[in-house]
């Protein structure tokens, strides 16, 4: 592998490319993405320089694609006209479904591995990149690939192998529905005005999620609506469920059952 | 003030102790407590001596309670028959409104002024007392008093004026369902076993709370169960309203608002 390719250098981009560095890549790492990205990109030594995609794809031994979903989609439309044959294409799209089914439509000569890395922070943007971004997280991969697992586990993540369509079930219920929960949340808070007076440590865990912007989300909810509606399914049936016991006894149990399932998210 | 007691040396009443020795009490501090809590207070410093309740508030000036509600409301009832007239009595419990009305049916030779720490910690226990838990937290009380007013301030809390009523309907929004959200989440992503596999920060700060023991909840559900049926039902509505927007347009406008809710809890 002696040239890399990271389309949409951004927080998750900007890592990757940071991550391969620190963990002994002597290629080249070649950007693309907007000017203003690239300028910071460069300056910060995430890149060695920046190309169009058609120029970058054709001389790339491996792609990654950091673009928000809908520019993911649209990189891979046209990707497999450049690249050479065998040339590695991954992503870190937050949905793996409609990715990977895109991938297997339009993806010949290249070979087009679904990834998710479960990592981030509040701050985006290349000049957040890091490369320990990765360590001891989750990394999500549709499929096998000794090249690619080879070079995340480097990055000290834990990689995990489960399918496009079972990831966006998990997802729903461990990623998008934490995030539709703070929103609400937040928005509930609103009705007193008087709130924010009182706002201790819970509130404010709680809402942390709902400061995201929404552009972020728009392809996640667009690419997943329907795990998203099971996953608020779940979830609505456990509150009116909680509800329902607040003066009563059952109350105690659906404590315990919740500390066990957080206790085991926490592996103990 | 030369001598005040402190009416179950756990966590709370622990840091209170120690926050008032950190801002410069020179008096008796008396702990009323559990064995265990008595054998670790005294060890730590946090109070001079241990009494029983009867005999430590006929020499108290303060009476500070911070056991669980239930034993708040305990000692509220058999308090007035030991104190000197004009004795100082708070409390540190979750919810101010039954506590207040049973203070102001048996309180008379006491002076009642009913009090909320908005602070905490996941660990508990007088081991896990910090004189610094209540810095620049929101400390509410139900009603002034200037004694009492100065003692918090020392100690770099910010004061709270509101009712006991006023202040169950904001906990319940901003307390009590956080924590009912995060059990049902926690319950809901356990429905898929392999969830564990891919949770990431949002999931782990999100399920934080559901490691809470139930036995700190029975209280707080029992004395404010109407709030709290309140606050989940504006909740509910909020994410019912999500979820109906999930594919349309509405959706970046309730982002929007909510992100603007977090930021005003935040002050920005």
């Amino acid at each position: 592998m002696k040239t890399v390719v990271v389309v949409g250098v951004g927080l998750i981009g900007g890592s990757f490319a940071l991550a391969l560095r620190e963990s002994g890549f002597r290629g080249t790492i070649i950007g693309v993405s907007s000017p203003d990205a690239v300028r910071v990109a460069l300056e910060k030594g995430i890149i060695d320089e920046a190309l169009p995609l058609a120029e970058a794809a054709a001389i790339a031994d491996l792609i990654y694609l950091a673009r928000p979903i809908e520019g993911i989609l649209a990189a891979l439309d046209e990707l497999d006209s450049f690249v050479k044959p065998g040339t590695l294409i991954t992503d870190a799209g937050s949905t793996k479904a409609a990715i990977c089914a895109r991938a297997a439509e339009k993806i010949r000569l290249g070979r087009f591995v679904g990834g998710h890395p479960m990592a981030g922070k509040e701050a985006r943007g290349a000049q957040e990149a890091d490369g320990s971004l990765f360590r001891g997280r989750p990394y999500v991969l549709t499929s096998r690939c000794a090249e690619l697992e080879e070079t995340i586990s480097n990055f000290g993540a834990r990689l995990v192998f489960i399918s496009a369509e079972e990831h966006d079930v998990l997802v729903a219920l461990t990623s998008h529905l934490p995030q539709l929960i703070s929103t609400a949340l937040a928005a509930s808070i609103a009705t007193q005005p008087e709130a924010a007076r009182v706002a201790g440590p819970a509130a404010m865990d709680l809402t942390r999620l709902a400061l995201s912007p929404y552009e972020i989300w728009r392809d996640i909810f667009a690419t997943n609506a329907t795990n998203i509606d099971a996953a608020l399914g779940v979830f609505i049936e456990k509150i009116e469920g909680l509800r329902a016991e607040l003066r009563a006894r059952g109350m105690e149990r659906e404590f315990e059952n919740a500390a066990a399932a957080a206790r085991g998210l926490r592996g103990k």
